[in-house]
């Protein structure tokens, strides 16, 4: 499609403001100590990935590795690569890398599945850790998945009930001495509001509950203290704020003091003591290896691993400050823009309270994102009426955001998204 | 290490032997149908891969193919691949790919997750459809994972059993009306012996049990017909004969008859029928679409698709009756030049009862294979004393077979498995 031209319907209150909004992005940009990560990324031209909370990013250093992956590793080194490059044991290597952005210690992570996957691994082993009691506390609005994969286990394990809650104060409510776990995201999907994980983790333990946390939305995006704040199981995606690629695997996270007695019922020949001595008995790897069922697909954890290298050099704080401030001045830069065309803010206004995207509400959103989209500004829809729009802070900058906003106001200014060709009902995968 | 000198005691009838054999080998070579796609492949100069039955060589087309994925599918097109790219689609396009190699029809399979995750579900689908039954029948040697498994869901499943049989008429006779299903393989994964897969079927259907096959060490490498012999269930390895690479994504097949009814408790959102609408409750795909769970790993998938795009160009009873050849072939070598160092062969004499594996028995395996490795011809050991060899057809050549039979013979006449670097204890990974 062509272009939407700026000189329509822009009121001059509208072009002072973004005006003023440009050169203070250009100055904090400048002044930005992550700045230097940007050339990190292979950055479509044109495009601002505002879906970095969804899928991050390439890291350049990914299609180097790969090329020496497929051709050095697989197709030369073969199955002696198992050993050889370290596949074997590469769901703990890259666990190891995960681990100081979500306060988890070494040998305590590993990597491989899915978060679904993962999230039955650990509401089965909570409850194995809880036989007396048949509760799982579920949010009513977590992430589908996570209370799909509990309904699975709720199918398959007799007499387990799954007690629904509101998040907050509803929550730590539904806890009692019935409830063998309860399972939530710490970053909440859609709203991006935080969760106080450390109250959650005291209000469990006091009920004897153990909780299992979703940290997708959390991890390169905010802090998290799994170890400090008392919490027991966890997993997470790394193809958002972590960039891993589509679909890279995922991780799962227990805590040490569980982790000799912990058994989870996902127990494929990978997370063996001896997987090559091809016993007829299951025994457990020593520690968080037990958690790894089958083989795992070394491409994408090769992806994974590479993307995660740079993660070593970054200023945590500096990261989780420039989150903040990222989606503090969207919001701002929205509120003085866009108020009249009806949007609402759904996200925290405290940012310590809020993660590393941001919702609106309108009432055309799939139609809205869909012209975003095609003028190169890509968020997401989540059903039925958010506009979300992620802020990864290691490659978007100040002066993307004020693109973005100015994007917006136009579409909604010149109702650009009431034509035809976005104005559809079917949601956007 | 300096290659094994030729000269030394090889006695004048097995020079015979291998120059007879090598000239078969090349007419054997120049007449092969199935020649061609030998190109096709990126092999290791000067080496050959005998373990394909483990890790299948690397396509030279899945180069490309990441090249794009990576560049233009995820830094370009970001999150509207999962529509534009068809990552969404792909767990049932790639299914799709396989489904002519087992005798399964189009939109009955589809490819995510690993083989052992693929077995939970199938197991947990099987029982569920089977309320009133607590028995799984498991083969005594069955591959591990597949027993393992099954323990972790009898963990889960209060009152659930399993009857543990040896393979052939013991394995007929543990199914009684008592049996929910049986869990077995198709091709064994240590003897390459074949499953009589009708003969089960018949035998489990007349005693209302369903069937679990594995198809790891049979797809692309022997005949199955999945549809035609009533079998119920069915998960295999892509990472073999299909060469998609390290832990490549394993398939998942159901019966069409039981599409409408089964469940799964891997209940990801995935497989939902509706994954953009967040739902709270889990409602199943259509079709076998339910057997997904979470977010495919694209990078894996994307490289199984292009590895089994040459398989829609493969003359299927050639490429078995060549794997056939192969494994006679160098059985027949083997008997012949080595049978004074106490080796046995522990595959079926008889082709149509064998994979594309063959295993031979010997004191020294692990040793003999290490130094094999070290010569360029690259088995696997198998505990407790099983050296395995396998016969990809779509790239080993007979003259491949000589060069293997000739360098193993070497090896035990100079007992060159006797050096102190290869008589280790520790199992090679």
């Amino acid at each position: 499609m062509s272009p939407l031209s700026a000189s329509s319907a822009t009121g001059p209150g509208a072009e002072v403001t973004f005006r003023t909004a440009r050169a203070e992005a250009e100055a904090r940009d400048r002044a930005d100590p992550l700045g230097h990560f940007r050339q990190r990324f292979l950055l479509s031209e044109g495009t601002v990935n505002f879906d970095g909370n969804s899928l991050g990013s390439m890291p350049r250093a990914v299609a180097e590795r790969m090329e020496c992956v497929l051709k050095q590793e697989w197709a030369d080194g073969l199955i002696r690569s198992w050993g050889g490059a370290e596949w074997f044991r590469l769901p703990e290597i890259v666990g190891d890398r995960i681990a100081p952005l979500v306060g988890a210690g070494p040998g305590e992570i590993v990597v491989g599945d899915s978060t679904s996957v993962n999230l039955f691994k650990c509401m089965a082993a909570a409850l194995a850790m809880r036989p007396e009691r048949r509760v799982l506390v579920v949010q009513a609005d977590n992430f589908p998945t996570d209370n799909y994969i509990a309904q699975g286990l709720a199918g398959l394990a007799p007499g387990l009930t799954l007690r629904v809650a509101e998040t907050g104060q509803a929550l730590l409510d539904a806890i009692d001495s019935s409830v063998a776990a309860v399972v939530l995201s710490h970053v909440h999907y859609r709203t991006a509001a935080i969760e106080d994980m450390e109250a959650v983790n005291r209000v469990a333990g006091a009920a004897g509950a153990l909780t299992v946390w979703d940290l997708s939305h959390s991890t390169g995006a905010v802090a998290v203290d799994l170890r400090g704040s008392g919490a027991d199981f966890a997993v997470g995606c790394t193809y958002k704020y972590l960039n891993g690629g589509p679909g890279a695997p995922a991780f799962c996270w227990v805590a040490a003091r569980h982790l000799a007695e912990v058994r989870q019922p996902l127990s494929g020949w990978m997370g063996h003591q001896a997987p090559f001595a091809f016993d007829f008995d299951y025994r457990p790897a020593e520690g968080i290896r037990r958690f790894v069922c089958g083989t795992p697909q070394i491409l994408s954890l090769s992806a994974l691993d590479e993307s995660l290298k740079l993660w070593s050099e970054v200023d945590l704080p500096a990261l989780f400050r420039k989150s903040r401030e990222l989606t503090s001045f969207f919001m701002s830069l929205v509120e003085q823009t866009c108020a009249e065309y009806g949007l609402e803010l759904l996200s925290p206004s405290d940012p310590a309270r809020r993660g590393s995207h941001v919702i609106l509400r309108g009432s055309n959103g799939l139609p809205v994102m869909r012209v975003l989209a095609a003028e190169g500004v890509i968020g997401d829809f989540r059903a039925p009426d958010g506009m979300r729009f992620g802020f990864a802070p290691l490659y978007i900058r100040f002066a993307d955001v004020v693109r973005a906003v100015e994007a917006l106001h136009l579409i909604l200014a010149t109702r650009a998204w009431d034509r035809e060709e976005f104005n559809q009902t079917t949601v956007v995968t």
